[in-house]
């Protein structure tokens, strides 16, 4: 391996479009251009990048696609503000993950939901705390288990409502069909998702317990999923 | 205001590239392509899906930023497993995110450091506290805050390091130059970030304590953030 007893590291081959993403990220960085501004256009870009409209045309429609630009009917394409999901909403995809990053976003999820009690006890409300409260109600009457995995579902989707972020809210959104594959796989291996908390439990202490008992709630009723990574090891 | 007197939702506009977008991802799916199978040509997709070549370059080079395919020279492209951190690193730019966005973005690295401590605690080795153990030490010695701050922000990068979990190693990796903001502006308004718990009693909750001990000793550490907030509201 002569690259490696020199110990030069191999070029990274970028694409005519790769060049002009970075450059057009770059030349809109320095210009100072702010959301709501429009973009020159492409023809312009392309003479002033002195590569051909076509590559432009790619590099600005990867930005589209992020919702760094937008198009605007008769006035041409503006920068815009990029929601932080958007990106992450093209790739968070059961289809194209592997098993490890699969595995590692449902880790993520036990860490956020063990991590966000400070959070809730600042932005909770009335109005949330009641939509748990039927939530359980529905839950008690649940006929069978579609319906109470269901119930959870909605229960913990209410708790990332309730941290008022949205950038966590719509990261939450996204990776519920990520989880899927676990609830398979935990089910296949007689893993229950019910700890010794239960939803009842967990309600009752934010309306009247502390973030630290939250927390130390929110561990028991997860412990079956934190026993396991445990047990993975 | 017709559209909604007639309860009628207005059309998303789609541009051709987001339609070729659309069709090619559920093409790709539909046909159980998987990681490594080489795609069909460009003309061939562009006569299969009766479109332009352009557009279909466009929309295959949008897949190839994201990483879910890449060009193999002399075979054409073939289906790639994207890391789920790669479409975001494209917009977790503090250039082009906005205050909120940030804000969202800061929570969630206290939400992540006050959950973490389970995973911690199973993947924690000798090799890593150690490292810890290092930096307490630099961080004693450290003459100036920019030196003491380099100093803190390696320490809770090793704790990210520890949980082993990839996509939040390079989350935090990501964020970090998002939350130079919030640095600064906690520094304009005198709030510190250091807590009544220090990096040397979390080093030895790590080495002596358990995951409750943790996530309480994390949650005082972090209390001037949790704190800041608290107050906002």
């Amino acid at each position: 391996m002569i690259k490696e007893e020199l110990g030069i590291e191999p070029l990274v081959v970028q694409t005519m479009a790769d060049k002009v993403e970075e450059s057009l990220g770059k030349y809109l960085r320095e210009k100072g251009f702010k959301a709501g501004d429009l973009l020159p256009r492409e023809v312009e870009l392309a003479e002033a990048l002195g590569v051909s409209r076509n590559v432009v045309r790619e590099a600005l429609s990867r930005f589209k696609m992020l919702g760094i630009i937008e198009s605007k009917k008769k006035r041409g394409m503006v920068l815009t503000v990029p929601k932080v999901t958007v990106a992450f909403e093209k790739v968070a995809d059961p289809y194209l993950l592997d098993k490890v990053s699969k595995n590692d976003l449902f880790e993520l999820r036990l860490i956020l939901e063990l991590g966000m009690a400070n959070v809730l006890f600042v932005r909770k409300n009335e109005a949330d705390l009641d939509l748990l409260e039927e939530i359980i109600e529905k839950e008690a009457r649940a006929e069978n288990e579609m319906e109470r995995i269901l119930c959870d579902v909605e229960f913990h989707s209410i708790l990332y409502k309730m941290t008022g972020n949205k950038t966590l809210i719509k990261f939450q959104k996204l990776l519920l069909p990520v989880f899927e594959h676990v609830v398979e796989y935990e089910g296949e291996h007689g893993i229950s998702d019910r700890g010794t908390v239960s939803h009842p439990d967990l309600l009752d202490i934010l309306r009247n317990g502390s973030p630290e008992e939250f927390r130390e709630a929110m561990a028991k009723h997860l412990e079956p999923h934190l026993n396991h990574i445990k047990a993975a090891q």
